[in-house]
């Protein structure tokens, strides 16, 4: 079958010229007579793959040397709680904004390790649909952080402006967002991702750590679970997702290669133009009912006027090669995931079928 | 360049044909029109791969229905922290038995988290030689269980018999052995195994847990650690590394396709004889001092009369096509790792090699 328009919230699409390198040299990795998911973790083939994968992170994200990134397992959902494992200290508390599912999940890991608050939250009926202002936000002075998740895959809201928390340090779930948008990372203690969304493919999380929150985490952790363990031993304490780490090393690169996150911030935000102008353009008959203001350039959501006419779309978009345009199962409708690698003609493909359905079933 | 003959110690060879199909496939899986990196977790496509390999695991390893198979991440490394975190309940303890730099660390791990003993150990001068014997145990009869490691990768050891330790359920770390022979499951608690040597690519771990067992999971845990969570959501609580199980997928079958189990237990006896052989007929210029009861048929290691002429076999290995024979760094020597992905004609070239270099060295 000839590839097809993929807009799977994750795991998601990947650049085309990154999984024909990869199938180019699967049986024979630069030369060395293995695979690279054969060669060892401290083999040298290996080892400039791990090395830059961590290099061209901080560059593509602009870190100075006062953070450290690691390359970890077990995705955004065991960092929900090696965060507060880590970083809420003996009568500290944590501060958590929620915006949806996946901060929900977030505090209520934090709550079984430590003292977790809510310092917001824009939750109505169960849906969330918006980014709190900052006159919303109830901080607390002494939180050991403030945790907020970046871009909201299921209810389609995203950050545009991070809070000013006067001091105490950010922690940021980026999964959805990582590298899609330039931002100044000075007031993050720490971020991290999921890779399957923005990075690479499933299997990966990286953790991106500033110097001295590493030296506030908490003594006495499981080896694994402490940040200190990989941030000393470079990620390599145990052997690291090695073939996943190379395909996003591949992502990276070919990142870096249209111009960084720069260019991929510009080409977002036109994808998002577009997209949301036809959603708005649409007389009703496509309903975005988010502040223009926290509407995600990652996960369009919105519904038609029927659920029956939804299942219809659904059905005529796979006909027509748009693959994972369902919404997610625990609100419906029609979600158009558009992460760094569906660029802007495939954003125009799928505007211009919706165009179509409009037209034809308005 | 062409393949090469491999015996890294993890990651490690995969059998040749399913990297092709890999290959073939990695754009277009299954006609799905996109990669199986780029396909949802929740997509049928997926779907399939995911059941199908616990289904198979079940079946290789001969489990009932009393057991429970998981895909996780994070390796035997985290697996350190969470057998002791899930299974020894308040007031108890548990049995570590001590056969090297592995077991060392699990114990390690158990302490940090709640009580732990040494029921026997090998060790004598930071270096362990042999397995130990039925009568060497001092069995806690009330212990959460008895924690070994099946195979020893550095020190070249493996159990060819498990012990009896009256009821009390046994925990192991088979990493480097699972599915190249056949055994009882039933004395079994809890297995687990990193994918990286017999089973696929590095990312995924295997927990295979006994029903009873989990019933005892200790309560309040992060839900990510606590085996519950894996088993009650068939290993989806959150994305997994889709990839590696997919690879896993294709061993697994490859592996049944050849006979199963019991064939690869028949050509490891057949290796293990083949190299043993060469060793202990090189009239002493390849030396293993491991008791013959106790000598691993997963990872051969043997020193030669001196460290210069170590290096010249490492050097002169790598110029005919053998990667991977250094032996681990705490160790030294020359290792061969014979995974069920090499098989006899690979390890009847390597004594080849090792023949003609103890002819002109010797």
């Amino acid at each position: 079958m000839a590839r097809v328009h993929n807009y799977y919230a994750g795991p998601a699409a990947l650049p085309l010229e990154t999984l024909e390198a990869a199938r180019d040299e699967l049986l024979d990795f630069q030369g060395s007579g293995v695979s690279v998911m054969e060669t060892s973790h401290r083999s040298k083939e290996y080892d400039q793959v791990h090395n830059e994968t961590i290099e061209l992170i901080k560059e593509l994200m602009g870190l100075g040397d006062n953070f450290k990134v690691l390359l970890l397992q077990g995705g955004a959902s065991l960092q929900f709680a090696m965060v507060p494992m880590n970083l809420i200290g003996p009568g500290q508390s944590a501060d958590y904004i929620l915006t949806g599912a996946w901060s929900q999940s977030a505090i209520k890991e934090a709550k079984i390790i430590a003292n977790a608050r809510v310092a917001a939250t824009t939750e109505k009926d169960g849906v969330f649909r918006s980014i709190p202002k900052q006159s919303d936000l109830e901080l607390d002075p002494n939180a050991a952080y403030c945790h907020l998740t970046s871009n909201n895959t299921i209810f389609g809201t995203q950050y545009r402006q991070f809070p000013d928390t006067n001091g105490v340090p950010l922690v940021a779930d980026m999964s959805s967002d990582i590298l899609s948008r330039e931002f100044d990372p000075a007031p993050f203690g720490l971020i991290y991702a999921g890779a399957q969304k923005n990075l690479g493919p499933a299997g990966l999380a990286i953790v991106v750590i500033r110097n001295d929150m590493l030296e506030k985490v908490n003594k006495g952790l499981p080896t694994f679970l402490s940040y200190t363990t990989h941030a000393d031993k470079n990620s390599l304490f145990n052997t690291p997702p090695c073939f996943t780490i190379y395909m996003t090393n591949k992502v990276l690169n070919w990142i870096k290669k249209r111009g960084g996150v720069e260019a991929m911030e510009a080409e977002n935000i036109a994808k998002g133009k577009l997209i949301y102008g036809a959603i708005d353009g649409s007389n009703g008959f496509y309903r975005n009912n988010i502040p223009h203001k926290d509407r995600s350039l990652m996960n369009v959501v919105f519904r038609l006027t029927s659920e029956q006419l939804e299942k219809k779309f659904v059905a005529e978009a796979l006909e027509a090669s748009f693959v994972g345009v369902k919404g997610h199962r625990s609100v419906g409708g029609i979600r158009v995931s558009m992460y760094n690698a569906n660029g802007l003609d495939s954003i125009k493909d799928v505007v211009d079928f919706m165009n179509d359905f409009a037209a034809k079933n308005g």
